[in-house]
């Protein structure tokens, strides 16, 4: 109880070895989660997403700096490789990233795509509660959406951001694989470089074709020029900054919050079910020998790995499949 | 047993629909899976990843066309939602890749990313199992490299090959996440453009820091002119490809195969694990309602996801989780 009252009380060093622990899949940090999980549910969680080069990162540090501006705390998850803010990036980012650093209205984390098996989706669920628990406002994951995780990642959200930049050509083709449906904001970034109009226009097209949209909320597509541009940078992510609480604030005003935490409760169940049912087998498996005798079976091609799971899930389960 | 039969005659309309019910996991498939597993085992299982954009799939193209003239069969499983061999490129490429469809020893699939928690996994190995029992000698398996399944489908792979292009700023710092460090080959496609000496020394010197590289294989850096110079294109994969068969020759001569073999074994256990008891408790538990009802009360704030997968856990577990 006296990590989760730290946590409560924004206490960066517990909540950073918290965090960590759970990437790691410590088994310990479970008394803690339930611990702080009656004092979450009052963050707005947003995910950023987008290939790599999108300018995702110069989005949040933007985002960060103008809500910090309204008073706002800001907790950031940074689950993307190739951010600055796992320390993916180029120096001169980096170095960028620092600013935040003395504020303590800020916390900052990156997550690595360890584990297996939505390892990283259940240890993202879980960090979003901590930063939660501390009483950070807005909550913003930022990750690229490019691989079947990462995409699930979004499913904690309550808005999802899609960043873009003019001129990458397989871009959209990517999108349309899951993201696309799901995205809430369009960022259209670094709109200074060419091939923004066109970009724009099948976006827009997409749209029209999208057919769960109608009467709901309609995705704006809204554009950022790059940061070599200051003013009009700024203008732009103020632009994004006040669409992302307009868009909170939709949730609420039509009944949808309640779909959107349903939504955001199974999949987080969904995870905890493989860790608490799934790995304690795994586990046993590898204590007793009884994986690498099994796959010894198999190299010898005595039997298929599906006749051999399910003589462990006999054993194991007291239900039986259909 | 008839319908494994048909499989191993190399029937594609039976293969086909075979994979389309892998991928949508329907529990009819295990019995053919189990049927036709005891005669897989012989064919040489080939990964390529890469960005989208990378040209991976022009290079697979080539692979075909050249792996053909010295009369291999060919099968290619394509996972990368870019790839023209899923019908998600461009016309052009699409048209292009209509020359195999006549050839007999060439069978193309694409899969998508449906389903979840290790469900792309699982359906890519396999329909690698269907390929192999068709008879197909070489099985190209081509998919982005980003997501974290996309890099657990490589681990059904004997060779991994690794597509590059100059002039991508960010791909190194995204591949650095993972697909570096388990790549044999590393190809810089569109050698043509501006760039490819420094991406060859960027990839020379990641090579060198890399500690578990000595005495082992070293994975040789090709280029590939881009396909609009015909004759250095073909040059280009004549190396390619018999770098790859090089690197099966490899696993042979330093009695690597058995590890290697070993560890495909292990992940496919793993899938077939997940896929026979995860499943059935998914199942049961909403067909019961009881999912509702636990999401119900994560929502009214009763409890915590950990705690109500432990009393799952509890009740079909014979287990203890420690």
């Amino acid at each position: 109880m006296e990590r989760a009252k730290k946590i409560r009380e924004g206490d960066v060093r517990t909540a950073s070895r918290l965090i960590r622990n759970i990437e790691d899949n410590i088994p310990e940090t479970r008394q803690i989660i339930k611990d702080i999980f009656l004092h979450t549910g009052n963050a707005h969680v947003v995910g950023i997403t987008g290939s790599p080069g999108a300018g995702k990162s110069t989005l949040v540090d933007g985002l960060i700096e103008w809500n910090r501006g309204i008073g706002k705390t800001v907790g950031v998850l940074a689950v993307d490789p190739t951010s600055p803010f796992t320390g993916g990036a180029i120096l001169g980012d980096r170095i960028r990233m620092q600013r935040h650093a003395e504020d303590n209205g800020v916390f900052v984390r990156s997550m690595a795509t360890r584990g297996s098996l939505g390892g990283l989706s259940k240890a993202v669920g879980e960090a979003i509660h901590v930063l939660d628990a501390m009483g950070k406002e807005l909550i913003m994951v930022e990750t690229v959406g490019a691989g079947q995780q990462e995409v699930q990642v979004m499913n904690y959200a309550h808005t999802i951001v899609l960043v873009l930049v003019p001129g990458m050509g397989d871009e959209i083709q990517v999108l349309k694989a899951g993201i696309m449906e799901i995205a809430d904001i369009f960022v259209v970034n670094k709109a200074d470089r060419d091939g923004t109009k066109k970009l724009q226009r099948e976006l827009m097209a997409i749209l029209d074709m999208s057919p769960n949209r109608s009467g709901q909320w309609r995705p704006p597509i809204l554009t950022v020029e790059s940061a070599f541009e200051p003013v009009k940078f700024r203008k732009g992510i103020e632009a994004v900054a006040t669409t992302i609480l307009g868009h909170h604030r939709y949730l609420f005003d039509n009944n949808v919050i309640g779909d959107c935490n349903r939504r955001r409760s199974r999949y987080e169940l969904n995870d905890a079910l493989v860790s608490c049912i799934l790995d304690p087998i795994l586990n046993q498996l590898i204590v007793d020998g009884e994986m690498d005798r099994m796959v010894d079976k198999l190299l010898q091609g005595e039997t298929d790995p599906v006749t051999l799971a399910e003589e462990v899930a006999g054993k194991y389960l007291q239900i039986t499949a259909d």
